[in-house]
């Protein structure tokens, strides 16, 4: 079998002198560099093909995020809800089935500037200054910040009013960044688990991806906050710190490839293909 | 249900003089600004789910286009061909299975200058200058033009050697376009019909995403040119010329998305959020 990417190098790994490839990275990455996943910030959502799980952002969206927690908690999301969407190279989306009328939400698209958002060093099409913001793809103009929606970024659907989104009804991006939404919507989190269980979904067949027929709504059979399950059912997770130097050379492999396979390294690197390095917690 | 996106505005039109979504551009157009896609560059891929068509680039990659058009020919590809491999967020691959040694390839990564290509307006994080040239995405250094690895192109798997790649291993893009591999690799085409077919197969749970099971690599049942298949089983698609007006307008409705739900139009766009329209030969 051919090889198309640079994972291939950790079979042919060149001195420890030598530039690394972005696997090799992580793992000579200290423990230090990594932090837990707030499990109070973690929204579990069980299907039958397993679990996908999504990291919650209340420091960028705190009411649609506590509404999120509320109708988690309430059993909301586990009386009826489905995935009811699947639009190839753009989102699934889900609810519960059949969605009660919405009763208002929030306009959380962008905030103030933030100490803690790191720009890259390389440009991008959209916004003066990618970057990234704790655990999640940023942009800034210096005077705001927001969410960017990368591969799987989470976000609050809404009508064409901006503030119907209270995140009663969610979808995650499944395929190349949809930038436009970027300051549109509000963002509430990204899949950090199981996203593979969202993006191999059927397509819809019906206008912009709905499933036409409702046997093929994919049932979310329980949606729960991390730190409300019992504790051996929550999960641990942890994720390379993205204000760490292990982070700044994880960017730093991806942007110039390691290795015998790339002969013209892209020197430039887009916010969207740095995926956030998660993993089981290390004891 | 709530709305996440431009196409919604089909239901809301606004009169003819305002903005257009980019369908209601598409809808609008002239069939003079659309063209056959020639079926002597079709590659047809039938798997038992449906059938992914492929639009060959013989004008960048004339050696391995060639080649595939000859292995398609003589029924290399459907003796035991098979989707090998599905990485999430990355990509597809597909060869014979099991495949046979290589016998040497080329390196089409890249060619002169071209009158053909037309550079978009917007900056694009890896290239000078990023936009299209005939069907495909395309960018250039002003010395050198090359292929774009969006969603859904296609390109000739390799060895590490860089002239390993003959076109008898092949992949499609599924996720964030992977632009480090532009110019390290030979890009053969594009997906223009049953590109969920190929999206939404499960990933594989072995390393890089290959199948890590044989049951689970999907027969590829067929493999030809379309010219050379019966008339009647030759799929009939038109593209959007896209050094037409159309497509300009196109591109700009998709820059600035029109209508009540967008309150910050992006003003900018990257060359993969473009996709090409393709649709069913209009008589």
């Amino acid at each position: 079998m051919r090889l198309i990417l640079a994972a291939a190098l950790l079979f042919a790994t060149a001195a420890s002198a030598a530039p690394k490839a972005p696997d090799e990275v992580l793992k000579a990455s200290p423990k230090s560099d990594w932090h837990r996943l707030d499990p109070a910030d973690l929204l579990v959502m069980q299907l039958k093909t397993g679990r996908v799980v999504i990291a919650l952002v209340p420091g960028f969206a705190p009411r649609t995020v506590g509404n999120i927690k509320k109708l988690a908690h309430s059993g909301y999301f586990s009386k009826g809800a489905a995935i009811i969407r699947s639009q190839d190279n753009y989102v699934v989306q889900w609810a519960r089935d059949p969605e009660p009328k919405s009763t208002g939400g929030w306009i959380e698209f962008e905030r103030g500037p933030s100490t803690t958002f790191h720009a890259l060093k390389d440009p991008d099409t959209y916004a003066p200054q990618a970057g990234f913001d704790g655990d999640f793809p940023a942009a800034s103009d210096g005077k705001t910040e927001w969410l960017v929606h990368c591969y799987g970024v989470v976000g609050a659907g809404r009508d064409l009013k901006p503030d119907t989104g209270d995140g009663a009804e969610l979808y995650a991006v499944t395929g190349q960044a949809p930038r436009h939404l970027d300051r549109n919507i509000t963002v509430v989190g990204r899949v950090v688990q199981g996203m593979d269980l969202l993006s191999s979904l059927p397509r819809g067949a019906g206008a912009m991806g709905f499933y036409d027929k409702p046997a093929q709504h994919m049932p979310i059979l329980f949606t729960g906050i991390a730190s409300e399950m019992p504790a051996k059912d929550q999960p641990r997770l942890e994720a390379l710190t993205t204000a760490s130097r292990s982070f700044a050379a994880y960017v730093e492999a991806r942007r110039n490839r390691a290795g015998p396979f790339f002969i013209r390294p892209a020197g430039r690197i887009d916010v969207c293909n740095i995926p956030l390095p998660v993993r089981p917690l290390s004891p």
